[in-house]
């Protein structure tokens, strides 16, 4: 009897490693899908520079969260002070934890979910500075970006124990504010001082379009997204090894309300953007990321038909948002500031407006004042060091390629090799040459 | 004791929950396939027509799957006269099934799977209509293929209690009949009055080969269609809470007979198409297809050996078919009506040959007839709806873009953008534009 | 009591066989991946002879391992010497296990997982062979390759009772050289008969650059292989239904510490690449790959921070061992050789200096020796068939496309239809099209 409910307990960690493993798996998809996005958003002679940046990303980002982004998320759900208890000692790098431990069936798949959850920030931050940011500088911004503010976002408002949630009743099941708003105004603030691309805007400051070079590579990576978006929220679930589902608050849901909210927040939010930007592909895609955004802090929370009108009104204004700020002289290529972070804070007052009562398991109820503070601080906790670093950076004469490179191309400056060298030319088949052939020798 | 009996009926559900979870995800990838098939299938001056059909696709089908389509299915497993009962009542939006509910791990995820399956017959109908259809004719009819039709074959012919399995044996797990046959002879019905493109057909009807303008968008979209197709065939068991699979029908299977089958029918197809059509790799790459579904309806059934025959003989036919059509009018761009219509009533029959005997939990046991009624029975119910509403928009004028539109191109009319704003132009790396550059100024 | 315990066991059957059902799906992703990197990597004129190989590559591989790979996986452990006990009998073709068999829950899914580990060697090789191998000469090589090379060494040195394990206590857990380095290598012995691409050295035996046609297809398709990774590294554990993870080995271990250095040495090799290489973007995402194949022996064993530098160091060999290669004559357009064969050596021998002393289950502790003498078994296991056979193929004059088919690439002479029949022309947007419009007419 107790061998057996030592197996079973064994074999629900076991399951739950698979689960996590199958979300870190997918959201690989994500970054496969950011980068034939920027690729595709980018113009021709960018196209390399643009691949590189999510890779790097990845690159820096993993193992800076290793060292020690894993443990700001353990050490700091109290604020600015750190814990040194048990979590967080084992959530040091040297700790016995951090590595291969038949003893541990946790940590390691925690951590890596929770970096690529990290990785997404920075790939979120890269679309906006396409173009005209320096690799070096992004590289550090995507640092401290995925490795210390999002996580330590996290820490207060994605945590058990974070003081978001003790003090105020904070909820954001999915996600949308300590990811998406976090990053989203996060590269608003570099944004400010990076400034637009050469060329964006007429002498009189109206935005001149600048189109993305190969649509069909961008939609398609928006696809991938949407795949990847599964391993995202699948990660945002707690599997318990008893038979239970919670959220990361420690209150009950499961899987058949994420797959609700999910999908019909991803509808929702296709037809709202459509409507407002007048069918333009760019943003209709995007408005399946606008739509699961929207009703990601909720993901657990909403009738479906409800998650279907908040998500449409989230496609509703997130393209006039977008209009609004490109005439404001903020030039994001890919919206993502929009996107992730205006939509990322609508979505946590969204909870706040419709799921305000809500009883949780630790710290008072959800509350619509919790939310407007909880979507303050992430917005706070993105924007300010971003543009404090991005302020630094660009007094460094770091932050911007030279005027000559932006001109020319970074590929053409920075990397060997190019991603066309023959054009796509018209091929012709067998069947025309052919005929050509014959006639030319006829 | 009685405790661990609950915490393992729980634990299963739980784990029940995070399949078909997954299963939700890959089918994601089935449409990102899609998109990126289309658009590879389409003439560049469509593309983004072609992008914007799919995603919109999945905006119309999830919403009303919700709203009606899972009624359907819960509801008519009697034919035409709808059931009240339980179940029936469960899967009406307004029921507390249908939302957030931790006392139901079912409902969500299973109508999330079955949302996926309807908007794959919409994503099967798109191809067919391409570069000519309107969106708004589409969306009409993709919401009729996908949250009506197939869903109310499905509730006739893959439900444990549907009047097709309870009265003749009909035997179609992998939903060959239900999903393909149908959404394939629906795409028949609407494309004999749609019509073919412009400049298909020389004026003695003779037919002209319009080429896909982009083979490795549309390659690498039938491969993503591949990884997806594991999601839907996994959403094609029944995940039992107490350790066991079973199929739609109630009999035994297990995951084995199902990878044992897609392998080898995958590979029997592509080796059949790439016979039949001399290497054209359109069609070889679309044999993986064939083969998966030629072996669908009895996945669980045959000798892998078989299978791989069954596959065979359906990838040798395929082209001849497609070829057959091609010559009598019928310009359907992807072979959808083949590779899915005349495949999956193909598959049905098989199963009539090649299984007819064994036994069903409920029902008489699989015979040839059953399968050959089943089979005229998904050909009807998908191919007279989609050519009595296609006659009636046709009518309308509602069914085709003009003349004029279709000639410079739909994207050009419609859509804000374009796929490719600079062209590929052949791109110089560093070495040479430096190269070039010194002998210019030398 | 008893009933219970069985439920258990069934319960965990099913959960194993949903686990390695996704590992099969994932594993798709690396086919749809090689498919949009070697078409990346080719010059236009060869874009759909590239597609083709790695779409047959999955249609004879598939059932040869069907028919006879899996029976060597079962029947030669010991060497070259076949066993006829319950499991070899049980693999071959005509037993009851080799089909749906609801009382074997393994067999299949087993079988499925192999299938497509054979399936990636035949993806290796298939990339230093493009745009100038016979598509029959690569068939017959991938089949050797795939349904007999790597299966017997997998029977050696990748099963519980191989030799290698047993007399040396061999050491590779995620079959970096029972995968990787025999393909590598049996792809080096292919390339020295066939001989570089016309074209690729001057008269004088210098290089020339000859780039990838399309970069932004080549680097997704690499994104594309990492997202499929993850289910070649979780196929590499075993799911054990009493609730335990274990090596194929029987040692201990779970997906944490996979997560852990599968992570880590993704991002260490791009690291080490993009340094190398100095930032040239395709050795700098091939970097991921060598990365994880650095790391993969010694998935379980290794601190994440040494796993980390061990890629890192694979990182800054790699490309300077391409570059070489490419002086020496080799000219292996995707690196494979080096990827794969190179780096997967440099693996088992990482595990013989970092692991020394790790005890096994089965057979004497890890030593250096033994990962020495695994590294020499694999690399020769796979480059003198692949030399032998390659050589008997040229003189028999079927290995290598004649030089004109070369010169006008195998797309026209061989295949019909063509990659991109109207090029990618620049398109223009509505707008701009209206405006030149109005001022024709004016």
């Amino acid at each position: 009897m107790e061998e057996l409910t030592n197996q079973m307990e064994l074999f629900g960690l076991h399951s739950m490693q698979a689960y996590y493993w199958w979300c870190i798996a997918l959201m690989f998809a994500i970054h496969a899908g950011f980068l034939s996005y920027e690729i595709g958003v980018s113009r021709v002679k960018n196209v390399l520079a643009a691949a590189m940046k999510n890779v790097m990303t990845l690159a820096v980002i993993i193992p800076s969260f290793y060292f020690f982004g894993w443990w700001i998320y353990n050490a700091f759900p109290d604020g600015f002070i750190p814990r040194f208890d048990e979590l967080s000692l084992a959530a040091l790098p040297w700790s016995q934890n951090m590595g291969p431990n038949i003893m541990d069936n946790e940590s390691g798949i925690f951590w890596g979910a929770f970096a690529l959850f990290a990785a997404t920030t920075g790939s979120i931050l890269s679309g906006t500075l396409i173009e005209r940011i320096r690799l070096s500088a992004f590289l550090v911004l995507a640092t401290l970006l995925g490795s210390v503010l999002w996580i330590l976002a996290g820490s207060w408002g994605w945590h058990g124990e974070g003081w978001l949630l003790t003090q105020l009743g904070y909820h954001d099941v999915g996600a949308a504010g300590v990811v998406h708003a976090v990053a989203g105004f996060f590269a608003l603030g570099v944004l400010i001082h990076l400034g637009p691309r050469i060329g964006k805007y007429t002498a009189e400051g109206k935005p001149n379009r600048i189109l993305p070079h190969n649509m069909p590579s961008a939609l398609l990576g928006l696809m991938l997204i949407f795949v990847g978006f599964f391993g995202f929220l699948g990660g945002c679930i707690i599997f318990m090894t008893d038979g239970n589902w919670i959220t990361i608050y420690g209150t009950p849901t499961n899987l058949s309300a994420f797959a609700f909210n999910a999908l019909m927040g991803f509808a929702g939010g296709i037809m709202g953007c459509y409507i407002a930007s007048k069918a333009d592909p760019f943003w209709t895609v995007s408005g399946g990321l606008v739509g699961i955004i929207s009703v990601g802090a909720g993901l657990d929370l909403y009738y479906p038909g409800l998650g279907f009108l908040i998500a449409f009104i989230g496609g509703l204004i997130a393209p006039k948002i977008g209009e609004f700020m490109e005439k404001k002289g903020l030039d994001d290529p890919v919206g993502a500031i929009v996107v992730h972070g205006v939509i990322g804070v609508y979505s946590v007052i969204a909870v706040g407006i419709f799921a305000s009562g809500f009883p949780n398991v630790v710290g008072p109820d959800i509350t619509f004042f919790g939310q407007l503070i909880g979507a303050i601080v992430m917005v706070a906790i993105g924007f300010i060091p971003g543009y404090v670093v991005a302020y630094v950076l660009k007094k460094m004469n770091a932050l911007r390629i030279p005027e000559e490179v932006e001109k020319i191309g970074i590929d053409v400056a920075k990397f060997p090799g190019s991603p066309y060298p023959e054009g796509i030319p018209s091929t012709e088949d067998k069947v025309t040459l052919l005929e050509r052939t014959s006639k030319k020798s006829s």
